[in-house]
């Protein structure tokens, strides 16, 4: 934390130099024109906007004519008539079921994860599934505007490695859990393999290393105690799928008298950076803790409804001001990695469930995708808002296509109109990694192939 | 109907004549290799499928090779690797109201109609916004590959007119309400519009004319009986809001001590081919009300979950084999045209809702867009599915996309992960409408200039 807030109050001092000498800066790249939504403090939004990136970071971001008196560079993206909005963040996914999208639906949970998805995984679940799923995920991810994502899955490294060279920022969970899992069979493996995970990426520029027990009922208390120690040693932050299901609640219940949530605070797991996904099994009072212990919370509204798993309380979370972000969830149960769509389904699955239509606004659904995101996996220093100081992680929009015409409300648009195949560049940590819906690292006929090839193994691996 | 019928015999010796003769005939149209998702009544998928299209019509669907053996064309359509559906139904919309696209979101539903779409309304609509918001609508179903829309508005004729000019099938209810109207002040004007529009538009090869009284709050008993009988003297469909609020479920009691189907059914409205949109309020008597008077239901689940409205029992609709279609209802409550959002909205939601994770499969859901919605329209001998003698309503849908990677199931990729983005060609009675993302029968740079110069002065005209 530390670290960060001398670079940011660095990147301060430097934008305040260049207004005040009044001699234009050189930076890396310019983004000019075009309105910005910046989901800043004061939710400001900029009209003919412009945003100066610097070695990787953001140092101005103002009106397009206040940007081009304090900055020059020879790197200048035209934004005019577009939208510039921070890179949307999902904090909830497994990745590399990317490869078993649609493998399984319109099941029951027990049939659809015991018939379906764990045997697809035992037979198909090795480091060459983890990258193809991987390279597959992180270029759908890109192409649909997303820049942070929050992981759990097994191989983790392979997952930080590709996640690392496509330039997609991470936080990433080694899945703790005890059963044999694709990658080690033992819970000291597992645990080992986790140490030097958080060891190996701690630090780096886009990789958050986290430390991911599956769940309450299905770690040990020991166990989940002892994931919460391996967090803290490193300094990284804890995942865990919580209050999920009812099975979950009666489980809790039965062997510890308690709550999940009353649970899990009461063995100390979230004395420390926590995100915790679903959470839907929570009431009140298990919200206060949740609040108290300052649990970011992933909510996952497509996947909870084809699930049939249940709504969470996120109008209640949300009047708390929790931290609340938006995920798809892996793509075996959504079935894909969309953030438009989840913040679309949050702001109407939430008014029909309450029943009042003014709950979950579109400015309260993008928040979640963006700025509350951010909040929720401990890293809003860093992302979640175009600010100075912040990582240059931005995405321009169009708003040119017939399904966006017209315009009256910018965050209505943003929520209810827009789609993923609005996008159209991509910049993470000042890196362009789209440009015009052009893929600059990763090679996406060659990411679609070798999925494809995968696909049908897992098809023959499914036959007996 | 005695027509029709002769019509689809017609083609069905035409096709059966080729076949035995050995000599291949020619057609208009052919469109060769790809999956052909039928919706014919055995739900037949045709790998490597083909489809002959004539004079507006199916003569003939089964595999490549079949069809290349059966007939010839000049015209051939390359569908290899993409999927070839029948076209998409919209059971419910108020089209020219796309240039009223987010306007104002996320308030109660009287402020919302009250302060915004009613004034709005009052300010705006006259024949050239009608217009102006039908081809922005028509242009968006198309790109999305709807070929039917259902729709209910005031100036229908305008609507009905630019339907057919670009060349998609509609069934378009004038709107009758005990209020002075856009398009008519009195009651007796408006059912003299109606008349004359009905007795204009019957027979026309895409255009349906219907009655489209308001709903059962908002027009007499004495009104609704004389709608039904301007549908009966037509021989056309009635279409009505039904069952929609609590509010008209108080209305109706306290008036009529009924409930909205119950009342609607003893004063004789649904006696003849009904479309009734929405139907949330409804209980288990009030569907078999439905069933036995075979009405077609919209359902709408995008705007019911906006407006807060409440969910339709779906599944209940669908264990008693009633026709039920899906709509978006109008852009400003949704705020799109997408039916690929709606399909995949209504799987998930009345999952969530009824905690069966195995209610509205992916193949119900996609059969609600097609085949289910040209049944609730009244229109499934015409259209819906792809079999011999039906129009052909024909769109073709890409399946490259990384969003689409890999492929397992073909219903469960349709309804969880196709976009509107993916729909390449759509054919609406054997004319070609779009090819290849292009759209042939608007110009879409010309609809967008007028939708976004009409959105300056509705603006304007909400500013006082």
């Amino acid at each position: 934390m530390f670290v960060l807030r001398s670079i940011l109050s660095a990147a301060f001092v430097f934008a305040a130099v260049s207004l005040v000498s009044g001699q234009p800066q050189a930076v890396d790249t310019m983004i000019l024109g075009g309105t910005v939504v910046t989901m800043d403090g004061g939710m400001r939004v900029i009209e003919d906007g412009g945003i100066a990136v610097d070695k990787g970071r953001i140092v101005y971001v103002d009106t397009q004519k206040a940007v081009r008196a304090a900055y020059v560079s020879s790197n200048k993206i035209d934004a005019t008539g577009k939208v510039i909005i921070p890179g949307l963040i999902n904090t909830h996914t497994h990745i590399p079921m990317t490869v078993f999208r649609g493998v399984a639906d319109d099941l029951d949970l027990q049939e659809w994860l015991t018939k379906y998805i764990f045997p697809a995984e035992a037979k198909n679940v090795n480091e060459e599934m983890v990258r193809i799923g991987t390279r597959l995920g992180l270029a759908e991810l890109i192409r649909g505007g997303t820049t942070t994502y929050c992981d759990m899955y097994y191989f983790e490294d392979v997952i930080a490695e590709e996640t690392a060279k496509a330039g997609v920022r991470g936080v990433l969970g080694e899945t703790l859990i005890d059963f044999p899992a694709p990658d080690n069979k033992t819970w000291a493996d597992a645990m080992a393999y986790a140490d030097r995970f958080a060891k190996k990426w701690k630090g780096h520029d886009l990789v958050v290393p986290a430390i991911a027990p599956h769940a309450p009922y299905t770690v040990s208390e020991e166990h989940l105690k002892a994931t919460r120690e391996l967090a803290d040693k490193h300094g990284v932050p804890l995942v865990i799928h919580l209050a999920e299901a009812q099975s979950e609640v009666d489980f809790v219940r039965e062997n510890k008298n308690m709550r999940p949530v009353e649970y899990v605070s009461k063995i100390g797991l979230l004395d420390g950076p926590t995100i915790a996904a679903h959470v839907i099994k929570a009431n009140d009072a298990d919200l206060d803790i949740l609040k108290k212990s300052n649990v970011g919370i992933a909510h996952n509204p497509q996947s909870n409804m084809k699930l049939a798993a249940g709504v969470a309380p996120v109008p209640s979370m949300l009047a708390k001001s929790m931290n609340v972000g938006l995920g798809t969830d892996g793509p075996a149960s959504n079935n894909d990695l969309s953030l438009w769509e989840e913040m679309d389904t949050a702001a109407k699955l939430h008014k029909v469930f309450s029943g009042d239509p003014k709950v979950v606004s579109a400015q309260q659904a993008f928040a979640m995708a963006t700025i509350g995101g951010a909040r929720a996996l401990h890293i809003a220093a860093r992302t979640g808002s175009l600010e100075e100081g912040k990582a240059a992680d931005i995405v321009i929009v169009g708003l040119g296509s017939l399904h966006q015409t017209p315009l009256y409300n910018i965050y209505s648009h943003l929520v209810y109109a827009t789609k993923s195949s609005d996008v159209e560049t991509v910049i993470i940590n000042g890196r362009i990694v789209m440009l015009d819906r052009r893929l600059l690292t990763l090679d996406e006929a060659a990411v679609k192939r070798d999925a494809n090839a995968l696909s049908k193994k897992i098809v023959e691996s499914l036959k007996d």
